[in-house]
């Protein structure tokens, strides 16, 4: 099959393609991972799954976790969503203050972190158990029932959380955070610490690839337009400061975290998740990019 | 005909949606234009061509030429082209300096206009005669070997340049512009002014549609690589400061000029242009934009 | 007498200029103050007072306190203390964190509120009991044993401390503050809330004009350099994004808090403070300026 | 004489202090000088001149030219002048663009590139002949009517304006710049050439010292409240991103230049400049800066 010898020439190809980055060491927790760690998983719509190397470890899914969360909220609120945070790149680091100052606390778009911190904080309204409902959604999209927090992760970046504190409390003194900042954070941090491997990564984005429902149940989780939009939003910030290149190099919806994983979306086809925890300066995982560039070089697909 | 009966009755809802934005009044040239000016074309990669509205008036195109520019270049560059231009979205407004000093004279993307500037700057160091050789390759792209500057419009921007004048040599301060900045701001005021209906534009974009090719012609213009990448470039950083918001609501890779013209394209299928002087906040036009918007919804169709 | 005379008439001629400005409204115990108090009072280095208008009505001295910590916490650092804030004038508004990010935690200078938070969090190490030692600091220089902090505005001003809260958050990411960020802004809204009056504050910006020592009781507070260079900070970085102003109209060493307190230094010579609670857009004393610039104008002395 | 020690013992202290920074090297005219030259002058109110080292030395005085642009256009335009340039000081690199953009085309103060530019566009419309009479002036304020252009250094200067072309550009898009940019760059460079020593430089100087009047001739150049002002700019923007330095350790008004040149006044008392061409990273010479610390350490005197 197609798929299956894409990924097994990937992984070959760069099984070895290492020591260019960092594995993310702004808490003890995090910097404890194999850095050599290789994962790949390409799940299809019609539910078959091909995978390689490490496949099965798990990670944290760390921003990962904003297309959940924003999911969650958008299905509540409509358009009005965008009169709390914008949907343009941002231009700038991922955690930075300046853009958030000029434009009076309305984040650039939901994947930067003051934008996820503001999502996450109309999470806890809207919601009765945020970070028990936010669980739940997660196991019904990846179809595994037993996934949870890593409590010593979110216990960790609880801790050093000084800058996103610093980001809440600056988006609260315009207004645009309700919730107490510290309780903000430690659900903010909760959520990053979801954790999964490939297999389970690449089937909860399934929904995006099918416009908005989760192949395996049927059950819908957005309306189709919905579901297109979360995919430009992903193709535009989901990157960081790197969207532009990844869209340029890979050409698909996609969206990383620092915990090493990155995962794309094929529309109508596919959704595929790589793990390899050695990041770029952009905190991206520099070898999960140049995985998903190959795969969509050998597969001659991208949306474009 | 699907396409006609889409583009008729999106002419009809917004024949009347004007006054919500003014023309581009910066140079007087550009100001006489009849601000209800309305043009919709769509054309097929297999040549079929459906039109609403006055797809038969002229407009200057504006940024969208840096398209074109960009293809001409790229082919002589390959990838060296981003060691003098980046690929990200700005996250400011499309003159801005500001990320230019912090950048080092490196602009952020080609459509950005210190990019764009760069682009023809390597045009003409590239091409024996750059202003006919660029007329040429359009010529060639529409099908139209009549096209040609507007030269009224060309001479009134070379007069109202001081911006562009100034974004020229504070580039060639950092070393990455080679010709003489007023001769360049001729080229590139020149670029600015090529005259096209929406009929025309429509057709010149097709072979970023057909992976390279000119579908009338067969002639390449670009390996499909290539192609993808530009629809990339156009989906990311295609609309200034409105790209998040184009991506999110048009879902196409596309490009705008402060002429009033639009031009998008859905892979494997068709280009579509649309001509309203009238331009929003963010320098496009908001019923191009509008009307793009709707065609995607009606057809059910967008990259995502 | 010369001084008499010249605040009497300062007083006559604006004692009706009001209705230009906003008292400060961002807590509700602020807001409460008549709008148009209004007190001069000159203390001269030889033990003389000259009053005019409310020089008797008690006002909090808000960032005025920012130079006595600062007095405190350079006593014990030296020159180590530029170490950890830097000297230069800012630029831009008060509260900024642009500049802050650019310079990784390093405020521009102790004036602005990132860099007095930096001084309060090292008074906080330095002194056993940094909110008593204050005041008894504060007492000695003013001669006043009385002094005391406003509870209701202190308290007032912790529940309304996002901005500064994430200040102190975001400089503590990058280690430049060592205590918890919700004491430290415990501490610095009730240096804030010191309340005092004309009188008070005059004299006990006298150790200023007299070379670091108390007139009064002859208690050296600093060296002679340190004092020079404290009024060299005051007149380059006093009055937020208005210092360039103030020193082109005043021509001294000066510095204002949003309280309406305006106080300001002539070298071997006086101390003269002025209250009037309306601000300008840049947060200071609009007529307290006035006052100064009238002052040093009719006495024909500034620094220059 | 206590001067003639001071500046002797300075000499004597500094005399090996070099090879802690570069000489401007981006014209070769200005590259070309010896580097450990190193001239000291004073000179006094009542006509009394004491110098050290290479005091005939001569250098262009580059920026410093600016107060005496600043003088002569000031003079006719008084309080008007604060509507085309501000006084505050910029807080950035001295040739940023970015505040620029931000305050759309009114420069922070007169000493930053852009603000001497408008005001040099200003003395083009005000003077019939603005190279001769600016000549004229500095050659009544020294008292030396042999000091003329640097024609050499000038026209490399015009060769390699490609950052002030596109400043005097990008404010001429806002409308505050009138005369031809490339026209204004000729002017601006010519007075950045003018060729002093130290003993020349001190006293063209000393109106400032002196409220506004030549003291060898008795002429008033300006009022003595205008003096006072130029001072109180100089103090707080005299010397691009480290005049809080400045201030802060020399204690005086002053104004560097890329020459190597800096120069300082005693109000009420002399006029102080030093040449060392190695410049810091703040584009300030770093032996000039240390030389004038000493003096006022010295001397134990500052206007603070």
């Amino acid at each position: 099959m197609q798929y299956r010898q894409i990924i097994e020439r990937i992984y070959d190809e760069l099984k070895d393609y290492t020591g260019h980055g960092k594995v993310a060491g702004y808490i003890p927790a995090l910097s404890k991972v194999n850095p050599h760690s290789f994962g790949i998983t390409v799940a299809t719509l019609d539910g078959e799954i091909f995978s390689a190397g490490d496949s099965g470890g798990r990670f944290t899914i760390q921003s990962i976790s904003k297309v959940f969360t924003l999911a969650m909220v958008s299905r509540h609120m409509g358009n009005r969503l965008w009169e709390i945070v914008g949907r343009e790149p941002s231009g700038t680091a991922f955690n930075s203050l300046i853009q958030l100052e000029q434009e009076k606390g309305i984040p650039r778009n939901p994947f930067i972190n003051a934008g996820a911190l503001v999502i996450t904080d109309r999470l806890m309204t809207l919601y009765d158990d945020p970070k028990k409902d936010l669980l739940t959604f997660v196991r019904e999209l990846s179809g595994n029932s037993g996934l949870d927090y890593d409590k010593e992760v979110a216990l960790s970046e609880i801790e050093h959380s000084y800058r996103n504190l610093a980001l809440a409390n600056f988006v609260k003194s315009f207004g645009n955070i309700h919730n107490d900042p510290q309780e903000l954070i430690n659900t903010y941090c909760h959520q990053c610490s979801i954790s999964m491997n490939t297999e389970e990564l690449a089937k909860s984005f399934l929904f995006l690839a099918s416009g908005g429902v989760i192949p395996s149940s049927g059950q819908r989780v957005c309306g189709t337009r919905s579901s297109k939009r979360l995919n430009a939003l992903m193709l535009t910030c989901g990157l960081y400061n790197e969207s532009g290149d990844f869209a340029y190099r890979v050409g698909l919806p996609g969206k990383s975290g620092v915990g090493g994983g990155v995962v794309a979306v094929i529309p109508g086809r596919l959704a595929i998740a790589v793990w390899s925890p050695e990041l770029n300066s952009n905190g991206n995982s520099y070898r999960g990019i140049e995985a998903l560039e190959r795969f969509t070089t050998y597969l001659g697909v991208s949306v474009f």
